[in-house]
């Protein structure tokens, strides 16, 4: 029986979404594929809320983020991090010796503008990581308070991972002034996972220039240049079946309406939220909650693994606790496609199971 | 109008194939999600010949070649090229700083076991990368013969690339003493891009222990270790539809018979060669042809672009020449789950347009 997905990714697929995942090949060398990413170059220029380049990868997300945080380095890299995700920035700095501090806070709490001021002001760094979402503590970050400050520093290139956001919350790069925003298909947009998308604007372009040892398939200013020089074809060849549901599944958000889709969003994270302190209590702090997914604190002390065993018994799936987090929270993702009615059957049957 | 592709990839899928490209979405982090990736590394081996570790990479080819010359390089590469993709292994080695040296032959020839000999008795290299069969030229290297001359270097480490051939030429990897055997599965596998695939052996493991700064997101060993404890998962959302395909097709292949289906490969590429010297001349050497490629000397002076073109209004696509040798040459890819009759219509075609 196929479990309905409630799990940050990745998400469950409209059936014509996922049937775009089956149309016959073309050749990556066509006007045929230029046309593709054209097309899907726009649309994500309206999802990320820019005017900037979008470039797309053949990888997981961390792809791209190894690729930002390598590429676009020439100082040294301050990371925020609110948990695992925010960590991996760091290992992908050290892992290329790419030097790097980490600013990690107790998780459950979010990055403040007063902490990424007071590390910038030290004008030891010229790159700054932040994570909007982070899918291991439900914490979404202030963004606009931090691009305040981020502003303060035009030397400084900011990378920003909404790889479990973009889509299902607003974030407007150009007006935040982000350099590099990274996400992903398998979460808010609604995809299968296999391709990693992100903005790369001028600052970050002319940084990348200066940055020798960039690597070679993750390295983002050669992505650049080449689909500048080839009419927006890739260097290897692209996942096109991505790429023909991307293209879809981009005018099907369109077709909803972008600001209609982060007030679907928002709805199914207020009644998630209702719901969990009604029985649970919330694991993140309460002024940042995520929009697009809900980490509850395990205070009835229930067996996390067996909740999930009887729910998928009735078509369903949810997440445990991330790492450390194991048992001690569990994770209701509310993103992409999914609806408050999906939402709230979901969630009746964790109250049937647990005797609500 | 959908072109039937006979371009060196992405080739033509056959629709139950594409399909699978379509099943719904499941956890990365489940049981299930296990399974999928152990039926894929059982039948992956019996394609590679190998009992070696499979590593799945959601890249293209290219990002699993970087992986492995910078992660398994502890003194110097040496980097054999006949054509094209042998450069991309050099290119790689330097956007990385990994120490290589490239011996690149006139474009048409193969690298004979001579000069490996030669090359690695200096005693300067510990890593050797080879293009099995090269897409820009149509050659095939005599792997067999170069085999003997590595086993005499126990301390090399040979990373082979054989994306465009693994499934449709016989490659040995265990036998040969391959360490890293790359392939891709858009080409002689049959399945869309998205995907790449490779062997990972002990001694290929006990080199990238002793090198550091191998990166994150390709790090082949970072991988390995991640798939032992995490029983076959990936540490990033690997691109399950992909995987989903790719378990499938392995079932058709094992169903065709590997050995048929080399045998199909040889008589296609025969026919092609055949027809080729009836009209025009073979770019490449005769002792080292492809059996999944044939690239053509356009001793006719033709327009290959407007024979494409007047080709794509029939319903075919065939490639122009690469790079340098566009106009000079063209190729007609013939792998996959192509079959000699639907070669034989598409030459046919051809001579009704070029008034054969």
């Amino acid at each position: 029986m196929h479990k309905k997905l409630f799990i940050p990714g990745p998400v469950e697929v409209k059936s014509d979404v996922l049937q775009k995942m089956a149309t016959p090949m073309i050749g990556h060398r066509t006007k045929e594929a230029s046309e593709l990413q054209k097309r899907i170059t726009e649309k994500m220029r309206k999802v990320f809320h820019t005017n900037e380049e979008i470039l797309l990868s053949t990888s997981s997300g961390s792809g791209l983020m190894e690729g930002a945080i390598r590429s676009c380095t020439a100082k040294k890299a301050a990371v925020f991090s609110v948990g695992a995700f925010g960590n991996r920035w760091y290992e992908m700095a050290k892992a290329n010796n790419v030097p790097a501090d980490l600013y990690e806070v107790e998780w459950g709490n979010a990055n403040t503008p007063e902490l990424v001021d007071e590390v910038l002001s030290t004008g030891k760094y010229d790159l700054i990581t932040i994570t909007h979402n982070e899918t291991s503590t439900g914490i979404m970050n202030p963004v606009e308070e931090i691009a305040k400050v981020i502003k303060k520093y035009p030397e400084v290139v900011w990378c920003l991972d909404t790889v479990s956001s973009m889509g299902g919350a607003k974030v407007e790069v150009d007006k935040l002034g982000v350099d590099i925003c990274i996400t992903s298909t398998q979460k808010a947009i609604g995809l299968p996972p296999g391709l990693a998308i992100c903005t790369f604007s001028k600052k970050a372009i002319e940084r990348a220039e200066k940055v020798e040892n960039r690597g070679f398939y993750l390295d983002l200013l050669r992505l650049h240049k080449y689909i500048l020089k080839k009419d927006h074809q890739y260097p290897s060849t692209p996942s096109l079946s991505h790429m023909f549901a991307l293209d879809y599944q981009l005018d099907r958000i369109m077709e909803e309406g972008i600001e209609n889709r982060y007030q679907r969003h928002i709805e199914m994270a207020k009644y998630v939220r209702e719901w969990a302190k009604k029985h649970f209590e919330l694991f993140a702090d309460e002024r940042y909650l995520s929009n697009t997914l809900t980490t509850i604190k395990n205070t009835k002390g229930i067996s996390v693994a067996d909740l999930n065993k009887k729910l998928g018994e009735r078509g369903f799936a949810i997440s445990n606790g991330y790492g450390k987090l194991k048992e001690k929270t569990f994770r209701i993702a509310h993103m992409a496609d999914t609806t408050l009615e999906e939402v709230k059957e979901l969630l009746q049957n964790i109250d049937e199971i647990l005797g609500f």
